[in-house]
């Protein structure tokens, strides 16, 4: 177990203007009325539109963070996206982000982190070690997704679950009395999953020349949500209980638990299989979707805003992703 | 300043079987015999056929890394992919490698750091305070590249400069009595030159369904190289001085100078602007091309393949990358 003295000065979100309701997805998908509200609990996801890319989206959710932190952008040393997707081949996301920030010439060093769904709490975990070591004294991290430009519209289930955005958090060292940290982490990966959720294009694999009507499918996301279920169902007990032990930890010490909104199921599987009460599971499927890396961040953002949580509370950051990959994270807000 | 008590135990690489030489170069560049030698100074580099995907070439060079360690995969904490491209949109290509290297139910944390081209600087300088700290006793760190599948042909100079390859690096704690450590490191990106060296498509922004006769230059790499030489040229020297100075090192301490082989000409500037000497400048532009990421690990191989550095040694790698970014690490090999 290594505790890290690091403390969540502030967090931000953005959400893309263009509000999606069950009721126009239902048209989209050509479902029955009611169908996407009962098959994936959103009933508003939303949609980027023009101008809002990933970094301009990214960037209005790190203005938000630092406000909330009380801190400008000159106290940042290094600002890193922890995105599932990347809003170009190249250069990194990041230093779009700092460009959209209007900060192109601050030098603070910008590079991704992605571990899918996951990329929030892997960035989180790997960075707040250089902020423990005094390398960095502030770290910016932002998710920012656009889900819906790669979704594939005849897999009802998973189209009707996604939505966009952005949310960012800034972390720095806790000082002397505070009781935040990072308590204890850990990230495992079965490659064996690999291909059970994926967008098989756009890389050196398969480049974006391929693209034609029978290839359309290999460029948009491709899910077996069964078979992810299987293999999470199996793996979750024993990572959460190699996790909560050694801190000395149960469920029932956790104010909140902030899981990545993979899917009302998952998010039933997780209540089941942990023993997760209502009242402690953050819950924010219903007026967002999932939203890939930015799910977890923004259950963050909501928990705070909404006084879910207050410094000291014990919060736990639990999900899994596209890898397959597990990450779990036990902090002391 | 920060020292971390970090070693490279081993390094590996693999380049694809394909050889496409000078002469091959200018006849598909339709450029006169002697054109693509002159300019770019690379004789031969590797283009990927069939079967060698990025996480195919990754996982050659990840066992070659292990062997020359001593160690097995099972004495691998974390592996980590450390390039500028992905092999496809989703998921990482580090669960990728992990499949590759039939480790799949290892549980082994994977996931990607992408700062383009000094990904491995990057990831070697982050994850190295993990393994100083004692998280991870042994980190992977793996830089799979396929430029050629994204060459513009009508950018000559630069479609002549690149090649494939991958190369990987297994690093661990200093044990006492061990003189090997990271001595200092920098990272700086200025977010004004992200569109001097971009793939503006195959991300969120330009989805590969938009490929078309009139977008397909959106989709490849497109450099403006004559305007990055100018700002690395301003921007270099103090992003040295800043690196060495603290650690007390003047560039006559250095053994070999490793530096990302952006180009012939960027090597030409580094020498000049820097001050290495011939001797000091690790050049393996001429058998390898510009490989992107990879480019960084694979003169640290070829370095100590070559017995160019011993343990003791100290050694510079520095580059600049897409972002534009400047990455620096100060090391006793």
């Amino acid at each position: 177990m290594h505790t890290r003295q690091v403390r969540i000065l502030g967090t931000g979100k953005y959400l893309p203007k263009r509000l999606v309701t069950d009721e126009e997805m239902d048209m989209r998908l050509q479902t029955r009325s009611g169908w996407v509200r009962k098959t994936t609990d959103v009933a508003v996801r939303h949609f980027a539109g023009d101008g809002e890319t990933a970094s301009y989206m990214g960037a209005r959710a790190a203005e938000a963070a630092l406000a909330a932190a009380g801190l400008t952008f000159a106290d940042i040393d290094c600002l890193v996206c922890t995105s599932g997707t990347k809003e170009q081949a190249l250069p990194s996301t990041a230093s779009l982000i700092q460009l959209a920030l209007g900060e192109e010439m601050s030098g603070v060093p910008a590079f991704d982190i992605d571990a899918t769904c996951i990329s929030f709490l892997t960035g989180l975990d790997v960075m707040s070690y250089l902020v423990d070591a005094g390398r960095y004294r502030h770290v910016l991290l932002v998710s920012s997704e656009i889900a819906s430009v790669g979704l594939n519209w005849d897999e009802k289930e998973s189209a009707g679950l996604f939505g966009d955005g952005a949310a960012a958090a800034v972390i720095g060292r806790s000082q002397e009395g505070e009781a935040s940290a990072i308590l204890n982490a850990s990230m495992k990966t079965y490659g064996k999953g690999a291909r059970l959720s994926e967008i098989r294009g756009g890389g050196t694999r398969l480049h974006p020349r391929e693209h034609n009507a029978a290839t359309e499918k290999d460029f948009l996301f491709d899910m077996n949500g069964q078979a992810i279920f299987k293999m999470a169902s199996k793996l979750l007990p024993g990572f959460v209980d190699d996790l909560l032990i050694p801190a000395g930890l149960s469920m029932a010490d956790f104010k909140v638990v902030i899981p990545h909104q993979g899917s009302a199921m998952a998010m039933r599987l997780l209540r089941k299989k942990l023993g997760i009460t209502e009242e402690q599971l953050m819950y924010i499927t219903p007026n967002h979707g999932n939203t890939i890396a930015a799910s977890i961040p923004m259950g963050l953002h909501e928990a705070i805003n909404q006084g879910k949580i207050g410094r000291g509370d014990k919060v736990l950051l639990i999900g899994t992703a596209a890898g397959l990959s597990l990450g779990g994270m036990v902090l002391v807000y």
